[in-house]
């Protein structure tokens, strides 16, 4: 049977985007599955009593500074957006509806919005903008627009969101292989090794 | 000029442990100078408004895991010591007063400490245990246990702290490189890369 990978990630997180750009790469080379699932990292925070990186006194400072270099390291484009943390709540929804749909798009859409953030700086979690991605990937804007006010996918997103919470989802982007949890981009080599020896 | 290393660790970090068994290897790759310099986490804990990982609810039962994990995909024996955290006061001044000494032991004496909590359970910031390790590796062993004691070792140590939490030091391992602060030994490829091309 094929390695399942779960790619839990929230838009406002800058590793979370570094880890989206790879995870595709290192799903194909060892021929195992990828689910996209997008989470809310305040909400799971809030369950783990913790608060978002860049208010963390000093450690803020210095995750502004590894964000960009970390960007780079891995040769990707990466501006601090003007506004930092966000909430995702409708571009995770957008995400949730384009995977009911069977859309092949999804993927594709999500580093589009990525990159809209972290390097166009764009208001990613706007519907409007969330339309202008849609329509730029053919998406049709309308009906994403109406499917992130969808109430089966707002409960969608809820119940998602509890569920990675459960499972003991306290930041992003946090894999799970097979079951087996790895917390940040920086545990990629460790899903790797994973999927090329099975467990270690 | 040779690039320079700072390797900001304390002994009840098992993060340090893996990288203190991986960084004198990574500076003669890239003929750079070593400075090891102790620092205890608590105190720095205290200024950034942190607590020790493990006490943190979800986050502190994957830290675990990902402890024994890491130290595995690194070839290195662990074993969760009895008591995590601990005080490293004891340790840390036995590291000065050896580098004071201009001994040539000092990353020996670190690496075998390390190995005693980590491998073998033992209380290493206890002075009859320090004494032992010293015995063990050809130290005079009432020399290091009078040397703990030096006032001057002491204030060597409570300057040092506040010296590296003034430089941001908020965690361990934290490594400068030529000044570039890096924190975490899953940063040690960016550390690597910055050796070997210079600043990205």
């Amino acid at each position: 049977m094929k390695p399942r990978i779960e790619f839990y990630f929230d838009f406002s997180s800058p590793y979370s985007y570094v880890a989206a750009n790879l995870i595709e790469g290192i799903a194909d080379k060892h021929r195992a599955t990828l689910a996209w699932r997008p989470v809310l990292l305040g909400v799971a925070f809030k369950a783990s009593g913790q608060r978002p990186l860049v208010e963390i006194p000093v450690k803020g400072d210095y995750s502004r500074r590894d964000f960009e270099r970390t960007a780079r390291f891995h040769g990707l484009a990466f501006r601090y957006p003007t506004t930092f943390p966000i909430s995702t709540v409708n571009t995770a929804r957008a995400v949730l509806w384009l995977q009911a749909q069977g859309s092949a798009k999804t993927a594709t859409f999500i580093r589009r919005a990525m990159r809209a953030y972290y390097v166009e700086d764009r208001a990613i979690n706007d519907p409007a903008t969330i339309a202008e991605l849609a329509s730029e990937l053919g998406i049709d804007a309308a009906a994403v627009s109406a499917g992130i006010q969808d109430g089966a996918i707002k409960d969608k997103l809820k119940a998602d969101v509890d569920e990675a919470i459960a499972r003991g989802v306290f930041g992003a982007p946090f894999i799970f292989v097979d079951g087996e949890p790895f917390w940040g981009h920086d545990r990629l080599p460790q899903v790797e090794r994973w999927l090329a020896t099975g467990p270690f």
